[in-house]
């Protein structure tokens, strides 16, 4: 055969060096599936590997799964990897709406040392958020209403934190990231920038809108299945970092927004739904870089940063 | 905004009809996702949707699934989905090592009723095998050592069942099935062929070898990570159909094969291993249609159906 073949080759493993007796039924089955697991190099990756054929095997023997709906599950999953694109990550949202990243984020991010809650990343975040300087806005113009956000940076204790990174993203007021149109071209409504030497920084941006997670992929078909809204409350993104601090990835809510409580991805908590103040100074506006004439938004919070020694210290 | 968008519009559901608290902890958000689940129209759904969220939510509380390993999870399934194609179905190959298609099968079609035992169908069946007629053969020439197989398809009661047809597929000699080249152009390796009126089938074929399942894959490498090897042990694929009858699905495994007791993809039942008979008789050959001066190996084996009345009865 002198043919190009997909490789399947044989990884050169050996035969087991134990008995497994013939997978003639379902106990079967998982006993063989949790001996072959001891085989791992990795000791968490054992743990992991068999806590996950623990409740994969219970799932489909506690429902008894038919045929039928394994393989209605096989194309689900099939139609979500096929949606993924280097721009849109439907197995992120999946992950989002089944509560999973939110459940990864509250066991690895748990509240407490001081610091501002975090929440999801989102499959929105892109890695091409261009730099900007204090004061200059992350929107380009005609996207929204104008909203600012300004604040400090701090530690803990206290302590301001000079030349913090901060990156922001949202939508436009249509509800869509930049990502979302199919002929992006460049990053808009996204921009980072760095606190100044007193832990302060200010941007220009959009009052965020509520807007629906994409319902065109099979996460949407699947949301519309179980009965549940695909709305999101208004919110901006924000990641914040500086060295000997823990990453912070977190989103700002604006009160009032009727979908609040029933987020379709689980990413409200309390403490980051924040105030919104209307301001209709026209010298504030100018100062702020706003065009003559303008009110806008304003949204004022200071946003803590946990040091890395401390965050590793159980509470 | 007149540019094209990725369509990302609100479902129409409203919100739930009842009182969610904030996300803010890991319970919290288990309890949400299960209140949620109540607004499932179908009963069925509602069932699978809340035992999925029970264990999809306590693999990732009982683990502390780290941000690090949720992130390889949510690329290790983009890359499966994107080495899916219409002729490779990498999830069903993950199903497949990690023992769902096994117990899927075991599930739904317990033994009992005397019927032939049944299998996983496996990633390799396609929708194109050509028709052949009785005594004809299902590869092409060269692939392989000759095989015949024949034997009668019955009822569980003994009575033949006359135009049953049956589809069977296997790999080439080298291990390779021929969805596996590249450039396939059509179908080989494969064909569907129905009974006489006294229940009789025969067809031509090659000896099943043993093979690796595909390795150049995430499944693969998964595989290759967690010490396990890739083989399965020879076998020849067969679907069985008659009306009236429980549609088979299985696998006859040739006796002997070093890999039989720990297939990767835990399908082998003790009951599907089968004798093959060495066979140097030219007259035999040539009756069979083999070419003067041939050996071949003799597979027979009758297939039992049960009929579909009796396959809905408890046992």
């Amino acid at each position: 055969m002198s043919h190009e073949v997909h490789g399947a080759l044989y990884n050169g493993v050996p035969k087991p060096p134990f008995e497994l007796s013939y997978p003639d039924n379902p106990d079967a089955i998982t006993d063989n599936l949790m001996k072959l697991a001891d085989l791992a190099p990795d000791v968490r990756d054992k743990f992991l590997l068999k806590n996950l054929i623990t409740h994969l095997h219970a799932f489909v023997k506690e429902t008894s799964l038919s045929s039928d709906e394994w393989l209605k599950a096989i194309k689900f999953l099939t139609s979500v990897g096929h949606t993924t694109t280097n721009i849109r990550q439907e197995f992120m949202l999946l992950s989002d709406v089944m509560g999973v990243s939110a459940l990864v984020d509250a066991i690895n991010f748990p509240p407490g040392h001081g610091g501002t809650e975090s929440t999801i990343l989102g499959p929105f975040h892109t890695d091409d958020a261009p730099d900007i300087e204090q004061g200059q806005s992350i929107a380009s113009e005609g996207k929204g209403e104008y909203m600012y956000i300004e604040g400090r940076v701090l530690s803990s204790d206290g302590t301001p934190i000079s030349n913090a990174t901060i990156e922001s993203w949202e939508t436009d007021s249509n509800g869509y990231y930049d990502t979302q149109y199919v002929n992006r071209e460049k990053a808009d409504l996204r921009g980072r920038l760095r606190t100044d030497k007193d832990g302060h920084f200010g941007f220009r941006a959009i009052v965020p809108v509520a807007y629906p997670i994409p319902g065109d992929g099979p996460v949407g078909q699947l949301l519309l299945a179980v009965g549940r809204h695909n709305m999101r409350p208004n919110h901006i993104h924000l990641i914040v970092e500086a060295p000997g601090f823990r990453k912070l990835i977190t989103m700002f809510y604006p009160e009032g927004d009727t979908w609040l409580e029933s987020d379709a991805v689980f990413a409200v908590k309390k403490s980051l739904v924040v105030k919104l103040q209307e301001v209709n100074d026209e010298a504030e506006a100018r100062k702020r870089g706003f065009p003559k004439g303008s009110s806008f938004k304003l949204l004022q919070r200071d946003v803590i940063l946990v040091p890395e020694k401390q965050a590793d210290l159980k509470q």
